[in-house]
């Protein structure tokens, strides 16, 4: 099941994809499960709509706009050096842990909505990744049991400053701009997807394939990050942990390429989806 | 002034703390402005409440538990390596920038409540702090205004697990334990406080004083804190700033010392209020 959040006639709402279109969760249910992150809250307490099956669509896929399929998650944790090609281009030692940071909710853009560029930085990158989103409350969670945490995947895209980035050892700043963290189209839940290994991630700037690499390439699984991240902090429905990224990144190309107004940029991750976003300039606000 | 989250008779609220006790601003604007977040808000509108001066206790300061000031603020951000004494002590050298890192607001405590050390860490470690709580939404705000977006000052113990903090490069995992970062008592306004640089910050354990500066010490200021800060991410009412720790700190040491159950750890800042936590085994979730 493919689970979106969009905007359409000027609401914000949730719904399932199908065939035939969007089915609007939010326009049946809404008055008391108003977004996909409270929607896997009802649904690990076992409630769901009572039925799902020959939906009929209210939507075109055309007739939306995308929001990132978490709107509002409580966490947003980031991996870092989690395939080997990007921890050899970087320089950085073989880690025993999960390299960990944290992206604000408000950094997050939808599919088709442009990725911004502030006007204090031209070293913007691309990023492409697999985010997982939380499907259930957890707290030191054993690694047989991890995924069974798991609501569903999406494409992510960490764009990120890269001086801002290395202004100092901690990466929060380069991490956290607003409108740099794409995240979709949808959700698509594991039954759907499948066995992770085999599936391609890849990475296309303006229709160039810039990283490319497979799930099972990953250092640390899903499961062993469920496990890592939820001794330290717990886990809640809607949290997205955003899996790390392959190499081929731009800063550390000669010359390094980076994204500028205009681009676009693509993170397509096979059965999970195909994020698209342009590059525009950050508007000034006010 | 100073503002207060506390629960009593069972129930969350907040007020003002005056020489009589605490007046329950929850008990009377509540059902429109349920929290001190909320509270900052409404004032950052232009909405307060019609009359403050001459205010009646409804609790005795011993009749409350004291909640963090801000009880779910969007953002806590932290300054690492502000104090030079600190920078000195771990060895990193001179910074350019503010080091920054997150916390998750779910490790967020209130006074006299007990810091939790987990099952899976004895490396818990003390670090008295200064923090700031934001008054209005702002971003890229010049130095020159940063000082009005202070809503006001409290004390923190940024408490860590220095195993988990160290595990990689990025902080996260050693800063993110539940129960481990101690806010409070309660928010003092800046006229309340006045020019902040001769005040003393002062950390002790069990007693004796284990990390004792000046704020005027702090390698970057509150003001460019903000600026800084602002640069990359849009700040609100209720965010919190926690501004870094004096030298001193237990990991440090030899032989490190760490803080273990039983402990009674105070960190005091001049004019800004004298924040208590006993350590306690983290209980295992039930």
């Amino acid at each position: 099941m493919r689970f979106v959040s969009f905007e359409a006639e000027g609401k914000a709402s949730y719904g399932i994809v199908t065939g035939k279109g969007i089915h609007d969760l939010g326009a049946r249910i809404g008055s008391v499960v108003p977004d996909l992150k409270s929607y896997l809250k009802a649904a690990e307490l076992g409630l769901v709509p009572a039925a799902t099956a020959g939906l009929a669509a209210d939507y075109a896929v055309g007739d939306i706009a995308y929001l990132p399929p978490v709107t509002e998650p409580g966490k947003v944790i980031c991996v870092g050096l989690n395939y080997e090609g990007h921890r050899l281009e970087t320089g950085r030692p073989k880690q025993t842990y999960p390299t960990l940071f944290a992206r604000f909710a408000d950094t997050l853009i939808g599919h088709n909505v442009a990725i911004r560029r502030p006007p204090v930085s031209e070293a913007l990158d691309y990023e492409g990744e697999l985010a997982v989103v939380i499907g259930r409350s957890g707290f030191r969670i054993p690694k047989e049991e991890a995924a069974s945490f798991v609501a569903g995947y999406s494409c992510f895209n960490d764009a990120s400053l890269r001086d801002f980035q290395n202004h100092t050892h901690q990466f929060m700043p380069g991490k956290n701009f607003p409108g740099t963290g794409a995240f979709g189209p949808d959700m698509v839940t594991p039954d759907e997807v499948g066995p992770l290994g085999d599936l391609k991630i890849e990475t296309r700037l303006n229709g160039v394939v810039v990283q490319q690499a497979k799930l099972e390439e990953l250092l640390f699984s899903i499961e062993e990050l469920i496990t890592y991240i939820s001794i330290f902090t717990p886990l809640a429905p809607g949290d997205v942990l955003v899996t790390g990224t392959p190499g081929g990144v731009g800063f550390k190309r000669t010359p390094p390429l980076y994204m500028k107004p205009g681009d676009v940029v693509e993170v397509e991750i096979d059965k999970v989806g195909q994020l698209r976003n342009e590059i525009a300039e950050e508007q000034p606000k006010g």
